[in-house]
């Protein structure tokens, strides 16, 4: 491999989605490869927080619900969402936080699956994802949770909801939805999928799945907390019921009437009152994602991906990291992972030199590529940095030990 | 009564939170009585939002969790409401949505009194609250979701969480916290108030209550849809258990662990990640009911609201207004209503002249007093164009009418 930086600059002359790089505030000198947890901030977004804030809020006060439109924004963030998940308009809404959104779809999954009372998952999945179908079981008290290591073969006639998160969050191994999916159905489960690795980083095609989940604030760029999403497939909608059954999710919010009566189609999966600011802000930056085009944004981010590991071979082979991630393009999501005993010490020291990775316990590095965000002169000056402190031996400094982080 | 708008503008000059009125944005030439459904912007929070988006968001990025403290902001948060409702720092947090925190309480509140199934509430109360607790007995099947007219004789020993909001959202009755909390324990159940329409509107004492839970884009100017908060009491922190039990309640988020495992204390009651600009917007905003204090706020309004009372009976006489709101200052809180068969036609008509009042039907005008954002000459001021919109026929305007509004 004789790549030379020029390579990378001539890379970015001939890269059709360059130009979003400067609708982005991309802090002078940072290279950020963490945008697979917190999405950097657009423009767009940034005016638009002002917008909302000073002229919806300040000045339109109440009226804005209905003049500036905030009472429509679930169903407006929702489909621009569905636009990158390969879901109808009307099957996806904007609301809470995926943690939140999981209890409505696995509680609304046994409702739909009378008799079954198991949950299935793996045991890698998000916590957050078991937690929360604990929370279920345990309040239900009939409920099973079972975590599987391979989970097709597990499936089994008492599975109600398989729930699964399409990319792993530490490997970025990619499950094959649509194989998945089929497996379950055959033994009459439901799907769940967590996209919150996939949505805005690569196409998703939801195909039979019955539900899924997402969040705002990594690949979506929505900012911090963002509200996240969740899909219902059009055939379940009628029969969907979800039991944080909050006011705007009502048939007639406005009537104050006595007794819960749920919305049609997907509304009924909202609880209480939106954050309307956040919501603006996600509204405002999905803006992009759709304008670049998920395929395009795919290809690149799998050319970045390619280009880092090659680097990594060939300049940090001393280093001894440890690709976990599959090389495979069909089969890993937009983040890189590498592990390492130091891993912890290293990520500590390449943010300091400026470039940000981050770590997930006990040993692993992620790096997440967004290329609306990220350069392929940020790829090799990236690599560039990492191999200069292992060669330097800068993450020996014991300021970046773990046991220093702690206290 | 021989008031004129000279005696309004005398109590304006003597009044000591009228330096407050500037710390707002008051759009020009609006009286808006309607704080009790969205709080005015505050210049902090304005400030804030900047700061948070272009600076923490935009520069800091990932880092921000630490650095800016968003991972603090809860419960940084949950101590400022504290201090408006007579809670202790560390029985309070805030997240998510009031709706999803009743769920929460409901359900916690259960597992605290296992062998009674019985929810009890009045008939009258918000219908979210009443809402979410039919989603959890939809859910679990087995709890009953009683309604009462008077709440205090139904309070049997079958009864687990008595639930109420502490101010009547349509005529501004305030219940006893104290004598019910009281009669609910005497019984054996615990009670959950909602403070939505109290917190930053008068001095609360829970006293003895068990939980309670309120929203930020009241009476807090948290912005629409902000934060909302929940509490429990400290005796019960450690046996409290709720089931949305998401990632940053557990005891070690970052640790990944396999199964769930509570945080000590008030931080168990968080699900998923919090939305940190709309939070950071709450944060500020109640700084500035702090400073005032609730005991000064309350006087205030309590001297507007009679104030604006009177002007009504004496300019309005024919228009057969009816307050439905408690005249004596024990037993309301910080909204009059004022009920009306063309109540509808004139609140639009009151909106069309830039009183904002709110509605609720089917015959209900609302006039919010939120002594931060209203001056005494706003008092003279709204009723004077209230009686102009009545004598002069005003709202037989046919644009006025339900119908036109419907379509």
């Amino acid at each position: 491999m004789n790549l030379r930086r020029d390579d990378f600059a001539a890379l970015d002359a001939n890269d059709p989605l360059a130009p979003f790089l400067a609708r982005f505030h991309r802090p002078k000198d940072l290279l950020y490869f963490d945008g697979n947890s917190l999405g950097m901030l657009p423009e767009a977004a940034r005016r638009r927080a002002i917008e909302t804030v000073e002229r919806e809020w300040g000045q339109g006060l109440i009226e804005s619900w209905t003049a500036a439109r905030w009472i429509d924004l679930p169903e407006k963030v929702g489909g621009k969402i569905a636009k990158l998940i390969g879901a109808g308009a009307d099957e996806v809404i904007a609301t809470d936080s995926t943690s939140i959104n999981i209890f409505k779809l696995l509680a609304g999954g046994l409702k739909l699956r009378p008799g079954r009372r198991v949950i299935l998952t793996e045991a890698g999945n998000f916590p957050t994802d078991i937690y929360m179908a604990e929370g279920l079981a345990h309040l239900t008290g009939d409920v099973e949770v079972r975590l599987a290591d391979d989970v097709v073969p597990a499936i089994t006639e008492d599975v109600a909801v398989v729930m699964l998160t399409h990319v792993d969050y530490r490997s970025a191994a990619l499950h094959d939805m649509a194989a998945v999916t089929s497996a379950a159905h055959a033994q009459g489960a439901l799907v769940l999928w967590d996209l919150s690795h996939s949505a805005g980083a690569l196409p998703v095609d939801l195909g039979e799945a019955d539900f899924a989940v997402g969040c705002g604030y990594k690949f979506l760029n929505g900012g911090p907390g963002a509200p996240a999403y969740l899909y219902v497939a059009r055939r379940w909608q009628k029969a969907f019921s979800q039991p944080l059954s909050g006011w705007l999710g009502h048939a007639a919010p406005f009537a104050f009437e006595l007794h819960y009566r749920p919305a049609a189609g997907i509304k009924r999966a909202i609880s209480g009152t939106p954050s309307v600011i956040a919501m603006s802000l996600l509204d405002a930056s999905l803006d992009l994602l759709i304008e670049a085009g998920m395929h395009r944004i795919r290809d690149k981010a799998q050319k970045q991906m390619d280009l880092f590991a090659e680097l990594v071979d060939a300049r940090c082979t001393e280093a001894g990291l440890k690709l976990i991630t599959p090389r495979d393009h069909a089969d890993r999501g937009s983040h890189l992972s590498f592990s390492h005993l130091q891993g912890y010490e290293l990520t500590q020291a390449l943010r300091e030199r400026k470039v940000v990775p981050d770590f997930r316990a006990p040993d692993v590095i992620r790096f997440g590529f967004t290329p609306l965000t990220l350069s392929y002169v940020d790829v090799w000056d990236a690599v560039g940095r990492l191999a200069e402190i292992w060669h330097d031996g800068l993450w020996r400094d014991p300021r970046y030990s773990v046991k220093a982080a702690v206290t």
